[in-house]
């Protein structure tokens, strides 16, 4: 593990995790599947340096602070404390792997205020609609995705630790944070974990210019004899809008192949893109890119394979559906998950299943760098970077985050001292 | 079905299915996930026409006739009669569907060459190690893979028809065709068919440059009420050899990010690309091809995923050792793969589940096209649209394909009466 020591130990020392810390620089950034991770040694050195966090306009909280905060904001707007504890610790657990897009940024818009407007349940109720001795369909009343889909992969895992797999379908549920949280959990009970959700349409097929499909995460995680486990958490498309809004802030143009217009051709006018993707004038494209050649059908090919899984298997709504409107007016969303467990031991030892992952991850960073590359990571390695990182020295919370904390902060009244 | 209707009646009406057919023209050609199709409308059509293959080079041989032929071959090798029809049935089934990477093409040097060097057990000897309410982990002996791929694809589907779901995992197995065969077999059974295979080493990790990883195919087949399912039998990686190949027969460049040098950038010099890839001084890239920024690091995910479970499961070969060589000379490859079943009716009516796949694949046909775009296609379409094309007209033999055929009626003293 010394590249891991190394690299986290490129952090200033004597540093100490204040929630007032300022003035912090920290590593090289890279993307990870979702979003911005710290760690060292990627490409696009000199843009993702420009988007190192720590600063005095990017406070850091700690992680404790900040999943103490979302639980009391998530009681606060009615969740049971029991409950506000499950979406608290999946966000958080996406704050420390550096999956921001995903974590307390998420708290105010997507939570908060859809519980306000009425469209998201804050009072979840789980009703088993079907079970056998490996599967179940459950339906979650379009209350909190996550206390759904915590329960929906408890099952998979206990039906799969009794008869070797379980697979549970969701129907009626919201948006469940990172996937990679559910997948963890059966990693974490000695099984393989897989997970994959629907989400509202965004995607563009293959020589289509309408979002049809969602970003559609297909997640896997598996055991290895290593401190963190392999851990693919990942939209199928080719990329996402949070990474866009990076650009924007940024006043960069996106990349080739990562959004498509009207005409066919790929775009990169990023803010022209940003309103036009929410007007369905513009359409995010699929893994591979825009065409066939770049093997663009293939990526389609694995969102259909989530879109499907995540609605056929529960009768529930797809594509259009999935908007969050009707009528004009806002609607549940309606989203399905699948949840899979399969226990490594009913095929092989757990000892033995985890040297073989961890004999091959090690292999692939051992493998030959390309020139100019200090190292090659596994899938789940920045996500644990981060989490060390973090974990240290918190969580830099950025001016529009600040001013969602602060409302919240205001609107239930809380007593928290945050730095800004 | 009327798209499709066209699609095959584009091809000059009054055509007999004559394995001596000769002077025929057919439809725009265009790649599939795997390598090359018959169909309409594609993007690159000047390119793809150029591989138009029934002409006074490439006759035309009936799935029939071919079929008898592999049976033939395989039988005269060693094979007993019932196990050559088994893998017969695999390779023309790819040929039916116009993945002519892995139909007879094969034959001789994935299959008989093999046999002859004694690197494959004609008589495959399957043995059940482990088995659970849901799970085994059976042992090929170095026999046939599409064998020992059929009996574990079957023990799957028995197991999800008791339990609701059902995973074999295989060591010591070799090339097993098409994933596609396994996983149809699963949903011609109602259920959800998911397979993988590692395979030789030929792919870099995002930021290596030496062949680690094999093209492993991460395959998917669900049923739908059309006349078809979805399909998705892709590699995860961006391109194959077998591409390559197509552009080094037109002496073209093969496109941007298929193939990285060992200079970490892209390589478009086909025909050393061809030399450097059997040295592994070049290798070929993930879906998402050479870069984070283009998603790479997802593809190589995938790829990832596919390695962990074809041989940890059953504490098998993989990545260098799955090389084919060890101290210079040939051994057998000792694949592993996996096979996953999921019984539909456990969780919701199978007419259910069929009609919102339908419905999925139907919206997304339908959504808006790129302006030049004659249609959008979902996974599977090419492949029915070929079979229905190549069960009418038979599937055309190239001239390195007749050369082999030729030397398998020598050698085993057939009776053909092949029209080269």
């Amino acid at each position: 593990m010394n590249g891991i020591q190394e690299a986290v130990g490129s952090i200033p020392s004597g540093s100490t995790n204040r929630d007032t810390m300022k003035h912090r620089k920290c590593g090289v950034f890279s993307f990870s599947a979702y979003g911005i991770m710290v760690v060292r040694g990627s490409e696009n050195t000199s843009l993702e340096r420009g988007l190192a966090m720590t600063d005095q306009k990017n406070p850091r909280i700690s992680l404790e602070t900040l999943e103490r905060f979302m639980v009391d904001v998530l009681v606060g707007v009615g969740l049971p404390t029991e409950d506000a504890e499950i979406v608290a610790d999946v966000l958080v657990t996406a704050d420390k792997f550096g999956i921001d897009s995903h974590g307390i940024g998420r708290l105010k818009p997507i939570y908060y205020d859809r519980i306000k407007e009425g469209i998201l349940n804050p009072i979840t109720t789980i009703e088993v609609l079907r079970e056998g001795p490996t599967t179940a369909v459950i339906d979650g009343h379009h209350g909190m995705g996550h206390v759904i889909s915590k329960r929906a992969m408890e099952m998979a895992i206990s039906k799969a630790k009794e008869y070797g797999m379980g697979m549970v379908a969701v129907r009626n549920s919201s948006h469940y944070g990172i996937a990679g949280y559910y997948t963890l959990m059966a990693s974490n009970a000695g099984m393989i974990g897989i997970t994959g959700t629907n989400a509202r349409p965004s995607l563009a097929p293959t020589f289509g210019v309408e979002p049809m499909l969602g970003t559609n995460p297909l997640t896997f995680t598996m055991p290895s004899d290593e401190e963190f486990p392999f851990f693919l958490d990942c939209a199928t498309s080719a990329s996402q809008r949070g990474r866009i809004e990076v650009y924007a802030r940024m006043d960069k143009e996106i990349p080739e192949g990562w959004v498509v217009g009207n005409d066919g051709q790929s775009r990169t006018d990023t803010h022209a893109i940003l309103r036009d993707l929410t007007t369905g004038d513009a359409a995010l494209t699929p893994l591979g890119g825009l065409s066939e050649t770049s093997g663009g059908h293939k990526g389609y090919g694995y969102t259909t394979v989530v879109e499907i899984l995540s609605a056929a298997l529960q009768g529930g709504a797809f594509l259009h559906a999935l908007s969050g409107f009707k009528d004009g007016k806002k609607v549940p969303h309606a989203l399905g998950h699948f949840f899979i467990a399969i226990d490594i031991e009913s095929f092989t030892s757990l000892d033995a299943f985890k040297k073989t992952t961890g004999d091959i991850l090690r292999a692939l960073r051992a493998s030959k760098k390309a020139p100019g590359q200090e190292r090659i990571y596994t899938a789940g390695e920045k996500e644990y970077l981060a989490s060390l990182e973090r974990t240290k020295y918190g969580v830099p919370i950025g001016e529009s985050l600040q001013k969602d904390i602060r409302e919240l902060v205001q609107e239930l009244d809380l007593d928290y001292d945050f730095p800004f």
